[in-house]
């Protein structure tokens, strides 16, 4: 049967990165508390292509994801992305899993506990030396509350979810618990699933006696993820859904840890 | 050239409604303040098909729609309708438009003012002996400070945005400014586009000074709509997003005011 | 401490649903190869509130949804809403599970193997007299070819990815593996997550030998659901994401199998 | 009134943007047939912001653009920067314009024209130095008929929608709609708002005559946008939902113009 893929392309150009985007498959990931968890993962992966052929051959990275089965981390995904190499005769892959993360959580009067979802990102990629590279994506909701609308009102002040987004380069495992911490107490509060009347008094009152705007959660956030020691690069990104707006408030820092000092953000 | 469509389908079966869905175009709309504004619209369109028809014929929704041209408008969404019922040989015709719709609104301390939008769906449906058939649906965000925070806690209570949801049937015209501004009126404070600092101070204070929960909300919109002369049918829904939790409340509220009294919700 | 919900509200007016939404938790599912298979669940869940309460306990719907802790099935759907009845002293209890659920697929020609993940959402009710309610919905990706494409043109016909969407009531349980296959065989052909060479050839030529218009689906799919035993209502709908346009063809048709014959689509 | 945002923040860390996300404005874009034409733009806008400063002033943005009030191009833009610097006391402005832009379309054998809808968005940002830097993006649905499909099947070849991806730096204007008509003849054929009969038959034939790889599209406009004399810079992506999967193929190239040669894609 002819291999179409194979043939010489019109256009004799180096592809960056070809693959398959959006396969859903369940997965398990690796927990702090009860060692291991079950998620759900949205999958893409992709390799280069030389100028030299029509076209990839998409079957084979579902088949390297089928035969790969491990859970997911740094290893099994570097010997995931060795495979997809392989597979396809690239020099380059490239795969990125979109899963939620569980934690559970106890409410800070009562300690009732219930489960909270996360959302995270894990991109790894292989070049063509064989050296790896990995980014951690993770979202975690918390709640603020405006310094300046409690400034200056005679009672009371906005208060709204805010969102932290957190994007890391780092040179040892470091788990998805001490991100989400970071981020928790980065804001007025955190957010709860369970919450009972003294949780829910706790927690307002916690809230307004910890005022921050969306500037201060990114600096206090930056602050723990540049002091962290296996941190290499992090971007991180605040946006507040602002209760008294129909828009967004957002702030974000991103710092190279490696050639050290502040980071100018990039063009776009 | 065949007309495939006019064949006989294998399954004899009358479709209720079949047509084209997402179609975008630039469209006008009555305005209370400016007499007419410019919006884009995404379309929905489509007609019953007898049991005797294998398909219908797409190309006549687009050409229905590029020919109508006018205003959207009670009377302009007939005129649509019937000409799509006679273009299509159809008994029946339906159609959807979701636009943004703007609206000025000036800051309640400074008077400042900036342009807000809310979204807005219109759907009409003419039957076999042109009986029409319209639904208004609008979605307006709004401000709520929690009455059970404010009341335990030694300070502040936790405040968020809530989107009321409203979709009406009604015996005569109403402008989307009305319903607009019974949202607006129902939470603890409307939300606003621009707020210098006197204005936070006034939203602040204001919407501290009238907590509300979702089911006060819905209650303060039922009680409106219920009470307005040309409302025939309504249901509400305020989706409330709470700044402690990562999950929603809502309430929903649903009045057949032909039939009198209050409705049982839908089975689903 | 003061329990504010259990005030008189202003507005004196019986709420139709209060609840909690999108609140995201592991669960397990019944799967007709491998007995249980676990899953993520976004879960809404809500009750009815009388006139002269001000607010319902929203807490309540969390500690519910933790103690009940079962597999998904309507035996336990059941025993949840008569559960939350009870600790919300309601009168009607209302829930709704969103969730992907996979199935393995072999390929048609090669018989490999890969998963393939389906949207379900699944919505029970409970009302005053104990009656209980079900809802399942399903959507099922399939691929069309165009008949009159395929008639009309020298060579080839365009085809697209279309989805089927269904709605069921049943008086009797049925797997969802059914529901998959019955949309599967509706369609010019399955979609599958794996396809080697030879696959790619049988789909290809199985489905320019099964062209099939949107309304071809629909009625398929209706005569189908029509037909079975243990459904007394169902709604489909076809939406096909056409590859010559950028928006889509819909079609669908909706049963009572119970008071017989064909249904006058819904009045919006 | 005590003026929050002045204070001294408790971490002392230089934010690179902090501004407002999400709001929406009716907005004049530049239009190659008609001159001008009206859409609506979500809008961002941010500032970099000293750490000597605890907050931004966000009502100040919403002033900015209220004021500004000018149809997008890159000059006004430009202009709005400017003034987002000199209102906030920053050295660097941000801001970015998404709107969907509309392009009349005839048809390919009866010239039947319709109009269709391409999302765009443009990026601005000034930084100290008073150096301006644009990014246009842009997103164009394509029709693709896959090669190998074609080669390997008695009859037939499956054919899906696929989205192009263009995101350009240039050094002097380029109109919309040049860019896309480089991703519509990239593809196997163009999409159409509009199609008769003998359009259909038109587009199936000459779709099929042209079978493209996702990677033969990246090619092609890849290749269109290196040889353009006023673009300095891209990255084009493209997404197949392909019709006999429920995942989308992909390829993305990305060429640095100015540096010279194939650019090595970016880490993550």
């Amino acid at each position: 049967m002819e291999d179409v893929q194979n043939h010489t392309p019109s256009v004799p150009m180096h592809i960056d990165r070809v693959g398959c985007r959006g396969m859903k498959l369940p997965m398990l990931v690796r927990d702090r508390e009860k060692g291991i968890q079950q998620t759900i993962a949205t999958i893409d992966v992709g390799v280069d292509l030389p100028s030299s052929f029509k076209g990839t051959h998409m079957s084979r990275f579902v088949e390297a994801l089928r035969e790969w089965n491990e859970d997911v981390s740094y290893a099994s995904l570097k010997r995931l992305l060795v495979d997809v190499k392989r597979r396809l005769g690239a020099q380059r892959a490239w795969t990125r899993f979109s899963f939620p993360y569980f934690m559970t959580k106890a409410a800070p009067a009562t300690c009732s506990s219930a489960q909270m979802s996360y959302d995270c990102r894990l991109t790894g990629e292989l070049d063509a030396n064989g050296k790896q590279n990995f980014l951690l994506e993770i979202w975690v909701p918390v709640m603020t509350v405006c310094p300046c609308s409690k400034a200056i009102s005679r009672e009371g002040a906005h208060s709204q979810r805010a969102l932290v987004y957190m994007s890391v380069r780092m040179n040892a495992f470091i788990w998805l618990e001490d991100f989400i911490e970071i981020a928790e107490r980065s804001g007025s509060s955190p957010v709860y699933t369970l919450l009972k009347r003294e949780d829910e008094k706790y927690v307002t009152e916690h809230a307004f006696s910890e005022p921050v705007f969306v500037e201060d959660v990114v600096r206090n956030v930056a602050q723990q993820l540049a002091g962290h020691e296996h941190i290499t690069w992090f971007s991180v990104e605040v946006e507040s859904m602002e209760s008294i707006h129909n828009h967004s408030a957002f702030a974000r820092i991103e710092q190279d840890l490696e050639t050290g000092g502040e980071q100018e953000s990039e063009r776009e």
